[in-house]
Order: C-alpha cells, then sequence, then structure tokens
C-alpha cells in the first residue's frame, strides 16, 4: 500500500467542499456574477478583519502572476528570494503575466526575506533607466521550505517596503500552514500586504485559490487581467463554493493543523536530520541513498531532494497510522 | 419560478462528471501526470479515430488562446471573422496570449468564413514588414450566431488554409452542438483542423475544456504555454475525469442533442422572427422591447440582442416543460 | 532623370541639420545627458508656448508607440482611425509596444476622426472585462490622406476626449505640413494632445523624430520604455542636433511651406482628379494605368493607389522644375 | 582641459563615416532597399568569408534583442553571465523583445563563460514544464571586462551549443577590440555563433550597429520583428553608409587597435593595479578615492568602479598624449 509524503498538491478534495459544490449546482450568473462570488469580499474580510476584495482563481501561479500583474508595469522589477516559487517552479509566469518585467533575486536562510536582504538588492540600482527599477516585493508564507514568517517579521519588511514605496505581494500557497503554526491571526500572518494569495488547493481544494486584494484599489486591474488570462470561468459559483466552505467552520485553519502535526510528529523523530525547522507541513530530511531506498521499500512515497536529502510533505488528511509509520521508520534508520 | 434561456454557460453539471470527479477523488500524481489525464489522447484519439494530443484548460479562452499560440509568433496575425469571440468577447486574451501578434478581421453571413472571405483579408496583405502577415485562421465551429460549417465548407477551407501554408484553429465552444446538427462525424466537423478547442462546459461540464491537437508536434509548445500562462492546475484528474466522462456513452452528444432539439423547438414556434437559422443551440429572434417585456413577465429569462432582438440559449438539461412553454407563449405573442 | 514623387521618407537632410551634427561631434555625455538633449525641453517648450518633456527616438513607428505605451495599459485600447498608420503600416508594433492593446477603429472621411466616429466605437463597449476598455485615442496631424484637422476640429476632439477620460495622442509624420496649411500656432494643431508625435525625418530630418510630451507626467514612463525598446541611442546628442536645428530659424516650418507649396500645384493641376482635398504634402490622384505609365514614361516615380489611382508626394526639396514638370505633364494627359 | 576616458560611447565619429553618410544623401529607396543596405550581407559575407544576412540598427541592445528574438520563444531562456550586458544595463530589453523569456545566469571569471559554466546552469533543469528550458546562449566578445575569448575557447562553447541544440549569440559590443588583441580573423572569433551583434559605435560610428546573421535562416524573422520594434528607419542608407565606411580599409579595425594600443599603455603603467587583464580597450583599476581624486584634479574623467577602483575606457581617437599623460599620472601616484 502506498504511503504518500510526496506532496499536498495532489491530495483529495475535503468533503466540506464536494458538499458546497453540489449545493452551488442550481444555475446562477455566470462567471463572477453569482451569489458565492459576490460574497467572497465580505467572507475574507470578515476573516482578515478588513476590507479586501476577492478574486478566485484555478492556481497558485496565476493568482501570484495576477496579484503582481497589478503593482508592476512591464519595464519594472519585483524583489524575491532567489528560490521563490515565482522564480522556480511557475514556468516563467511572472515573465508572461508582467509582459517581461524582471524578478530581482534576494538571499535569505530557508528562503525568507528580510529588510537587509531586500535592500541588498535595490540600494544598489542606481535610479537610471539602464537597470530595471524595482516596483513590488514578494515573500512567501510559509516559505519555499516550510519556514514560517513570526507577526514581527513581516511587520518589518513591510514598514521597509512601505518606506520604499514598493506594494508587498504574500505567496500564500501554504498560508493557512503558516497562521496555523504561528497561531496568530491571519491578518498578523500578512499585516501590511496589499495582496495575498491565499492557497486553498494544497489545504484540500480542488481548484480554486483565493486572490486577496487588501488594496481594493488592484481590483479592477486584477478583474480585467483574470479575463484576459483565460481565468474568468464561466462557472465561477463552483470556485467561489469551495473557498466558502474552507472558511466555515474554519475547515482551512483544521485542515493545516493536521498537516502541520503530522510534519512535526515526523520531524521529532528525526531531529538530528532536519535541514530547516519544520513551521508548517513540509519535512526536508538528510537522508542517505539507501535509506531513502529502505524508506521507499516500506511503502513510503517521497521526493529525493538533491543527492542526500528527502522532502516529505504531510497534507490535510494524512492518516495517523502513515505518519506514524514513517516517523518510526525514520527512527529505526 | 424563473425558466432560464439566458446561456449555457451557466448550466448544471451532468450527474456523469459529478460522478467521476468523485471516482477521482484518491490522490494521483499531480498535475497531467494522473492516469485519467494520462488517457485523453487515446480516449480522444478514438473519437476522432486519429492520434491527437490532448489538454484540458479552465475555460475556453485559455485553450483558444493557447491553441493559437502555437501557431502564430508575436509578430503575426490570424484571420477571423469580425464577430468571433476572440476578437469581440475575450477581453484581449489573444493579444495577452499571442504578445501582440493581431487579428485580422474578415467578413462572412452569419459569422461563418469562407476561402474568399479569408483571401480578401490575406491577398492584399503585401509581403513587407510593414504589415502584419497572417499565420493561422480560426474559426468557429458552430459560429457565434449557432450555425454549423457543412463538411464540405469545413473542407474548402481546411484546403484553402494548407494552399496557403496557414493551420487552421477551430474554436468549438459549441462544436457537440454543430456535430449534433451535422450528423457526421465529429473529424468530417472539423476535418482538417491543426486544433479544436472542444467545448465542454457549456455542454454539462464544470470547469474543463478539451484542446484537442490535431498536429501533434504542437504539443510540448501548448504544455510549456499551459504552465506559463497559470493553467497546469495541480489537481488535473479532475478535469481529465470530466472530459473523459463526457466521451463515455457520448454524453456530449446526448446532451448537444438535447439543447439542440429544444432550440428546434423554439425555432418551430417563431419561423417569421428568426434572425439566423438554427442549427445549434442558440436561437436570434426579432422581438420588440413589449414583446420582450411580455414573455419575461411570464418567467423567462434571456438577453436582449441589441434593441430588436433576443437571443434564446438552450442547455443540455433545458427542461422540456420551459421549453415548450417558451415555445407557446412566443406563438402566442 | 528620375523625378521622386515617391515618398517624403527618402529625402535628403537639409543642410543646416548636417552642420548641426557636425557641430555635435565633440565628446559629449552619453545616450540623453548631453547638452543638446537637455536643451530639447525648453525649446519644444518655447514653441509650444507650454511646459513639455521631449524625447527623440529614431522613427515615427517608436515615438507612436512609446507615447502610446505611456497612456494604455496592456489590456486596454486604443481609438484610431481604421486606416491610421498604427493600424495599418507599422508592422504590429502597437501590439509590441503595449503588450497586446488593441487598436479600436473607427471610422472617418479623409482618416479623419470626430467626436461622433469615436463615440460610435467606443459607446456600444460594455463596462464589463470580457471587452477591452478604452483609454487613449490617437488621431493623426495631418491624416493619412494628407487631411488637417482645423483648430476647432482638434478642440472638439480634445474636449470628447477630456470628458471620458482618454488621453489623446497626435501622430504628427507630417505635422510641420499641417501647420503650415493651417496657418496657426503649433499648439493650435494638436491642443489639448497629452502627446505629439512631432515627426521631422520626413520634413528634413535624418534620424530622429521628437516625442513631445505635454503631460509631462508621462516623461518617466517614457524614458524607461525607450531604454527598454533599444531606442536610447548612446550618441544621443546626434539626435538631439536635428530636433533643435529644426526648430532654429524655422527650418521646420519652410521646409513643410515648401513641400505643401509643390504639392497645391500639382492639385491645381488636376482639380478633377483629386480624390482628397490637398492640405499637406501627398496628392492622391485618380489616374488610369495608361496615364500613370505615360506619367512614368516621362521620367516621374510615384507610387500606384489601388488599381484607378497614384500617390504623388512632394519634400520639402522637390526641385521646382520637377514639380512644375510633373503638373504639365498630369494637365496635358 | 577635459581628458576622457570614460566611455568609448560617446567618441566622435570617424571622418570616413561622416563622408560616406554625406555621400548617401541623394534620395534612394526608403527602409533598407537603398543600394547601400542592399551591399551590407555582402560586404560583410566577404569580411567574414561566409554567406550572411546583415541588419543594421540604431543601438546595441536593439540588435542584441533582436538577434535573441529569432532564437528563443517566450517561454524560453538565454544562459548569459551574470553581469553580462544584456542582463545589466538594457533597462530589461531583453525581457521586452523576447516577450518574457528568461535570462539564465551563470558564473564565470571576466565576465566569460565556458562550456563548464553553461553547463552548469542548464544541467539541473529538468526536462518539464514548470522550469524555464534553455533555447540558447549569448556571450560577449570582448567581455564586459575587456577579456577576449581566444579562438579555441569560442570553439569550445560553440562545439558545446551545438551538441546541445543552442544556438550560439555574440554580443560583440567591442568585437573589433577583441579581433584586433586576438589577430585572428573574425570569423575565428566568433566561429560557430548563429548571430553576432557587431558593434560600431563604440568604435567611431554614429548610429549604426550591424546585426550579422550567420545563421541566414533567422533574418526573415530578424526584419520582421525589427519593423515592429521601430527600428526600421526611413533613410536607413545612412545606417548602412556608416557601416560600409567601418569595413573599407579596414577603419574597423585600425580604431580598435588605436583604443586597444592606448589601454595597453596604461595597463603597462599600472600593472600591480589591474583588476583584470587588459586585452581589449578597457582598464579596471585598483584605486583608492584619494588617488581617483588626485587624478581628476589633473584633468581626468573616468568612472568609478565601487568603492576601490576605476574605470578607464579609451576610445579609436583617445589622443596620444592623453594617454601618455594619464600612464604618467598613474605611474606617479
Amino acid at each position: 500500500m502506498a504511503m504518500l509524503f510526496l506532496s499536498d498538491n495532489a491530495a483529495s478534495v475535503h468533503p466540506a467542499l464536494w458538499r458546497a459544490m453540489q449545493a452551488a449546482d442550481a444555475p446562477d450568473s455566470p462567471y463572477d456574477g453569482d451569489a458565492l462570488s459576490q460574497r467572497l469580499d465580505d467572507a475574507f474580510g470578515e476573516l482578515f478583519g478588513r476590507e479586501c476584495a476577492v478574486l478566485w482563481g484555478a492556481t497558485g501561479t496565476a493568482v501570484n502572476c495576477l496579484a503582481l500583474a497589478t503593482m508592476v508595469p512591464p519595464h519594472g522589477g519585483v524583489v524575491c528570494h532567489r528560490e521563490a516559487h515565482i522564480e522556480m517552479d511557475e514556468g516563467g509566469a511572472p515573465g508572461f503575466y508582467l509582459h517581461g518585467a524582471k524578478l530581482l533575486l534576494a538571499e535569505g536562510e530557508g528562503a525568507k526575506l528580510t529588510p537587509r536582504a531586500i535592500a541588498a538588492v535595490i540600494d544598489p540600482i542606481r535610479n537610471d533607466v539602464h537597470q530595471v527599477q524595482p516596483h513590488a516585493v514578494s515573500i512567501t508564507q510559509a516559505s519555499e521550505y516550510g519556514r514560517a514568517y513570526q507577526p514581527a517579521e513581516i511587520a518589518a519588511i513591510a514598514a521597509f517596503c512601505a518606506e520604499r514605496g514598493l506594494p508587498l505581494h504574500v505567496d500564500g500557497a501554504r498560508f493557512a500552514n503558516a497562521v496555523a503554526f504561528l497561531g496568530c491571526s491571519p491578518w498578523e500572518a500578512c499585516k501590511g500586504a496589499a495582496a495575498l494569495s491565499f492557497g486553498m488547493i494544497k489545504n484540500g481544494g480542488m481548484s480554486a485559490e483565493a486572490l486577496v486584494l487588501f488594496d481594493t484599489g488592484l481590483a479592477d486591474v486584477a478583474r480585467y487581467r483574470r479575463k484576459r488570462a483565460g481565468h474568468l470561468q464561466s462557472k465561477g459559483r463552483y470556485l467561489a463554493a469551495q473557498l466558502l466552505a474552507m472558511l466555515e467552520d474554519g475547515v482551512w485553519l483544521a485542515n493545516a493543523r493536521h498537516a502541520n502535526a503530522a510534519a512535526r510528529e515526523l520531524a521529532g523523530a528525526a531531529q538530528d536530520r532536519l535541514l530547516h525547522p519544520v513551521e508548517a507541513n513540509e519535512v526536508f530530511l538528510r537522508l542517505t541513498a539507501p535509506e531513502r531506498e529502505a524508506l521507499r521499500h516500506q511503502g513510503f512515497s517521497f521526493y529525493d531532494w538533491g543527492d542526500e536529502a528527502a522532502r516529505l510533505v504531510t497534507a490535510w488528511n494524512s492518516p495517523h497510522e502513515h505518519v506514524g509509520a514513517l516517523a518510526r521508520a525514520i527512527a529505526s534508520l
């Protein structure tokens, strides 16, 4: 029997979302004119305790890039980490959506940025037309290595960005996991952001991510760009239904807590192997090739991470028995 | 009670598709690596009786533009009808996906093109760098006015395109309706096309259209462009499941026949009011404002079409009683 | 001996410009940091009687597109005439510079627009994301058929644009000819424009057009976009020298007057053949194929204009004897 | 009196070019239809000993980007050095011309690449749609630090590129200086390249660079893209005249030799200060702030290079006395 720790991005859909989609089956206005899509602003506004404009989108890549496209002109640049998803794994989508704008790459431990790291990239840029100027900053909460920004870290970055006139985008593909770890309010986990890509698909969704625009002035352009990118689905109510079901009764948070707990359990069994502190639902472990082979032989699936490590990802529905079995197997290596 | 003839693009999802999606809920490889996505080429290949490469996508706009992006360089042009969906209703998406390539607009009755109409656009184009050169042709089957191209018409266009070295794209947002009307094989309804956007969403789908590449050499670029456009969903199996369920037991064709029959019934009640012959599931009727008001007062919903007409659209599940009621109401005006 | 009436765009360079370029030969700061480039704002500001920011560029296509790129986002549209140069003859450059923004085509006699013609294009555009929204208007002064907008016509268009919130761009490839015809001030010939592409090359220049930004807030973006388009020449002083020499002692106006007078002389000899009133330096004449052949046999070069007409273009230096000879030849047909 | 070592990109125009431009003043066909433009293929073909297609362009940025645009689709990538001009100094022009294609940055001493450095960038790229794939390689001859690739080094890179199916572009902003240093034939200095941006402006030109396409199959696209970028000047004969004058009597090589000799003289006076071997016309010297101040006080102009160094650039016409004076001044520090 396969015990899957490959990725959270292929996990099953949460039952509450199935129910919500089926409840949305009666015809309603097409696109985002339906009653469910119209409720998104309020539902997320309540969650974050502030006004926001919310658009659904089919992928994290799409909502990340739509967010940035509202902030950055084609001749501009976006500061992000050298290992950010938008730089590494989106097939050049930012180049497409931003019409050739440039990613300006910063360094930072655990794929996290700091004001100092951002400054190190932008301060040497002369204010002349020969160099691409920064127009926004994008960070990932939790980061590509499963590291969460503490509220104070977010606040410091947001203050720096405000000072430099750079709107802040948060790629929250695993935002729920970050909030679950931090134990803070959702807003504290991204306070000061102009836009948040609030990931739902890795957390039990099927096909809907939420683009949350705290700077509601960006919504108009985002809507035109979404249509222009072929992302305005005609039966948008099924996407809205997923998002609303996630928020209702805190499904999003419960799912993330489950995944995080599973990751912590794995980490607990492998303290001396950890490449990064485990703060979300990803566990990066030093594991030799024979060790990985041994684990796979016992039925565990996961990705290699370079030659000497592996990445284990837990999901909203990782079975306790699988997690326990893997924890024991690692401890026994 | 509302009786809806607004559009087929907001109709409910067919039960077979719900079942197929739920049957796909167990985790599988992400993106299009899952077993269902891997079956698409064969399933459509069988339907069309020839090899093809098939990609799912979330909207007709996206698959249309991805198809064209495989054929047309940024400095090129696409011949299409002046009232083609790609020109009129996609929010400039072709300009985005094709990086500024140009739509070269042709004339034709019922939003249909002919070799002569295409030649009228491209023959005057001098072969010099000051003018945008044609690189592809796009037609819509059935057309934006619900008109079907007969196999002989398709063949003539395809022959013309081949002679001029222009690959042919077919926007088949209502391809099923066209096939149902024509009574021919699916291939005869688009024979010679390099790519077909095979619409499923208007025909009982939820969120999956099929990009069918008969020129399989286009698939590699289409896949990179799909990712780059943020359209490579991580849980692609739910989209593949929809497409396969559509093909199984001919759901696609049965659905289209139902919608077409409903449209014919409406047309039969309004022969002297028809703006266009009814060959698919759209009925364009001359109706004065008071007449439209009277129909709406009886519970029928539909869009105005200019000041003196209305567009009625039937769906895969338009209830017989609604259709009959509307037919009688029109006849009684 | 060849007597050339093909185009003004290949004419010789005016002696004053040669002198100015050679006077600029001593090294100065590169790009547009040199003393001459720095004088452009003031020199044009004086000519137009108002503050402006001026950038040189190598072609009309480039300055037109740079101007529009400051006004129109990638998802937007530009209203222009169906026969505007930006639509017909720039090889798709607007699609490139504006990242796929759309040209929204209006009708109008003599390739001239009116508020009514603009309204006819934009009023039917629903304010929704499915349709490309207008973001700017571009007119050509003098038009592609050599027609000038009277100051009152310009004022009406500018007022309409202001009311609709659409910045106005003027393609002035033959702006000098229009001013010479109108006898008004340069500003009156484009009053209300946010940007003017002030053509110099057809009027005796070598390689420099002026992008005159009356909305100086557009200059910053225009400068970044110019560099990004590879149009920031390192020895910009030679371009600035051309522009300044044009303005000095009214070379631009004297040249245009010469060309206009030559065109008038031709028109006077062919009143019954004119397709358009002659208001600049282009003469469109009904001429049969044998008539054109006869003229060419006498040594006159010009372009056919369709099957039954010809286009004659005069230049800043069209020799009196050539013009007179052609006038007589036409009269004798 | 100012003694300029700031850059070669603002130097005066060589007298032979002035003469050639003036000799080209009689009208000829516009754009690149004139006799001079038509001679470019042959003239450069003779120089390189092989067939080539040659287009003029106004800037190095433009010809670099046009070259790459013929090789790289919008979803592709170009391998170049981390300090390549296209990455550092072109204001994002590659992102514009290549429609968001990505620069894939490699390391290498002296801003030079090697097969190993290129492999280090591209070998880790998985062949999947999540990552931007390499489609071309661009190197700079001489490099941004004034380092020349030896023929054997070029051959190794070209062989590697051929093996990987990657066309090779050579940015030759200072190609003449490299050839002058290497003492080889022009072809040996770029052997295997599909395209060379042959810089003339830094070497005594006014406004014309040569895009030399050894893969002549790229010419058609390059011509359409040049027009589309607004770089098809109507009086192209003045640009062609510059290029032909450069080739005639070896002006290009004599100019480069002069500049190189001047740089060598400076280097000879500062052996222990050199940051890079001097192989072209750029000299990077360790110089403290007081030392730089002292030199400037004596009338020498140059750019700082970070806090502890300076960049001295010699030109085709650097006066012997200035060079000698600077050499002595440095030696006396």
